[in-house]
């Protein structure tokens, strides 16, 4: 037994890492748990934040969210910097959108109609504009697009900002797994360890990634529906070849390419595999690697350092879910699927409003579990 | 000090330990030393035992001495086995040789030829019967070789066996970097090792391969020149595809699968890659997985393991150097290129030979330093 906290999160991934910051920050006792914080989807992700690089006709509803998370990623950054002495690597010249051939082209087009529509600073680039904006580009290039706002941050460097902030202003980090979460006249009241340690808190913040409906103790349904969706992504070293991430459509196949300053080139990532399946395939690296050299050759001459397999939360309906639940006392930030960087700002700041009682912008208020469309999850066509 | 010893061997590589091993065998005092044994070439090596798989015109004066050692393998692998109660996942089955598209089957009935003249045991095979007897390759292939006498044994597996046996008879191995060989007289007595100690014996075997020149106390052109050639190469891990291995090529380019009885299969190798630049580059894996999946598509469903780069000893004449030289006491077995594997035992009997005086059989006679035509090295066309 310890002192009660008024929140216990669990999961420690950037966005439970993220959450605990913030609340922290505005005055409340947090405790957060997780067996090797930021090993999860975080470790895998390559960091793009890009609503308009990223957006895709069918998942508009995402929209809202993630335009307004972009918005307040720099002070978000800035203010991780400064408490943690640590830098983040945030790049904000943007991410060029990239076609291979005649038919990529026409996803960038199309795309372009999407941009359009939502009012989003997309800009149509020839070939040899987004090749004198990115010179390592294939000449084979088709066509470009440059989303001028997107910006692009390294996860695992955001983790040890974040680990170090909690751990200078006193937030506990218990490494440990949740087993699951107490309820006492119905109102989640903390949490139980896998060793059988209760921690108490004044509310539960569930931010599991994909093992959120592992944590016991709810009701059915309480929580909503979460699925592993794998994703493989490998890094590479060397000269650097690219200013900015290169978002491209490689003979219909996405592909993206993301530079470092210290030189490293994250690449991924495969779409949408289902299961548990934890290893890194021979097919994915081939055609990674394949995707990446059509679009910049000179990545061939790169060194492979690492390959990775990450389990990104997937739901039903595509979009996250973040805000209270039926349960009294028990907040739900996850499902965040390919956005869990990107969103982290925005979501630890829903969940402050949430437990603090303040008013929610309307806006962001549907992408709480709660909202009435979501109880009966839809399926969206992918 | 220490006792000297009969002979020191400088290299624990698989010729450096089998050397070592045999020596003892024959009752010589044998020290042998590495600062990490069995990590280098063979660390990489596939392990393929392949006279007949690897034939190539222009490479023919390797193959009396390939040949001899594929017909003493068998017993070295016994006798191994026994002394070391390891086993060394020996394949006996042969090697299948598969062309993917119609110019490389021309290449195969060209090496046909090639074998034919030399009364090499290959057997010409249709794309249907290499299919029945590894029915995993590829629909599209368009023709196959069965290279029936040749063999593959697990390379890492021979060096854990060579060093228990090692043990076993009381060999000691010096986990050192050798610095210098040492001369009484002009005769190699002995050498130092890096932290100044003085190992006194005999004889010395420089069987250091790529770091063979770098030995010093030694006038210059008493060691033949070994430049190191880098090899790169792939394991991977799943549902056994293979029950030999296929040395295949895919449009024009080599590329080899070599399947372990516990899941493992190791892809290789790219080719006469100069330098020694060790990072494992993207483009290398790249077109292994390529040509690989190409061959084998269900390649594709196996895990990426492991990327290796080897540096494996080069000479100027594709022979390596194993005898005398014109210092007395200083005997080399190095420069074996890409079949230190398959030439291990036979390199161990022909130092045996030379250190006890026994007469060699005339046919390994060339291989030697010493040897007329090999003192100004012919640079073979590749």
């Amino acid at each position: 037994m310890t002192r009660p906290t008024d929140a216990v999160v669990v999961g420690g991934g950037i966005v439970g890492l993220a959450t605990a910051w913030r609340l922290q920050a505005r005055g409340l006792s947090v405790t957060v748990c997780d067996r090797e914080p930021g090993t999860g989807a975080t470790h895998a992700a390559a960091g793009m934040l890009a609503p308009v690089a990223e957006a895709r006709w069918g998942d508009e509803r995402l929209l809202p969210l993630a335009l307004e998370s972009l918005r307040v990623w720099p002070d978000f950054a800035a203010d991780l910097r400064d408490a943690s002495g640590l830098d983040l690597d945030l790049h904000a010249d943007g991410i060029l959108i990239a076609g291979r051939d005649a038919d990529d082209r026409r996803i960038l087009e199309d795309l372009l109609v999407l941009h359009a529509r939502h009012d989003l600073a997309a800009a149509a680039l020839s070939a040899r504009d987004a090749r004198s904006l990115e010179p390592a580009l294939s000449p084979a290039l088709r066509g470009g697009v440059l989303a001028r706002s997107d910006m692009a941050v390294d996860p695992r460097r955001v983790v040890r900002a974040l680990l170090a902030s909690l751990d200078t202003a006193g937030v506990r980090v218990v490494r440990a797994h949740v087993a699951s979460v107490t309820r006492t006249g119905g109102v989640a009241r903390g949490v139980v360890l896998e060793d059988g340690t209760r921690l108490d808190s004044g509310a539960v913040v569930l931010a599991a990634g994909i093992a959120t409906p592992s944590v016991g103790g709810l009701p059915e349904g309480a929580v909503p529906p979460v699925r592993p969706v794998k994703g493989q992504i490998l890094r590479l070293r060397g000269e650097p070849l690219l200013t900015r991430p290169v978002q491209g459509f490689v003979h219909g196949s996405p592909v993206y390419l993301v530079p470092r300053t210290d030189g490293e080139l994250v690449i991924g990532a495969t779409q949408e595999e289902m299961g548990v399946d934890s290893r890194v395939t021979a097919r994915a690296v081939y055609e990674l690697l394949r995707d990446a050299i059509a679009l910049v050759p000179d990545v061939g001459e790169l060194e492979l350092c690492e390959t990775t397999v990450g389990f990104r939360p997937g739901t039903p309906d595509n979009l996250p879910y973040i805000g209270p639940t039926e349960i009294e006392g028990l907040t739900v930030a996850t499902g965040h699927h390919r956005n869990g960087i990107l969103l982290a700002p925005v979501t630890a700041a829903i969940v402050v409003a949430v437990l603090t009682g303040e008013r929610m912008p309307p806006e962001l208020l549907p992408y709480s579990p709660t909202w009435p469309v979501r109880r009966a999850p839809v399926v969206v066509p992918t």
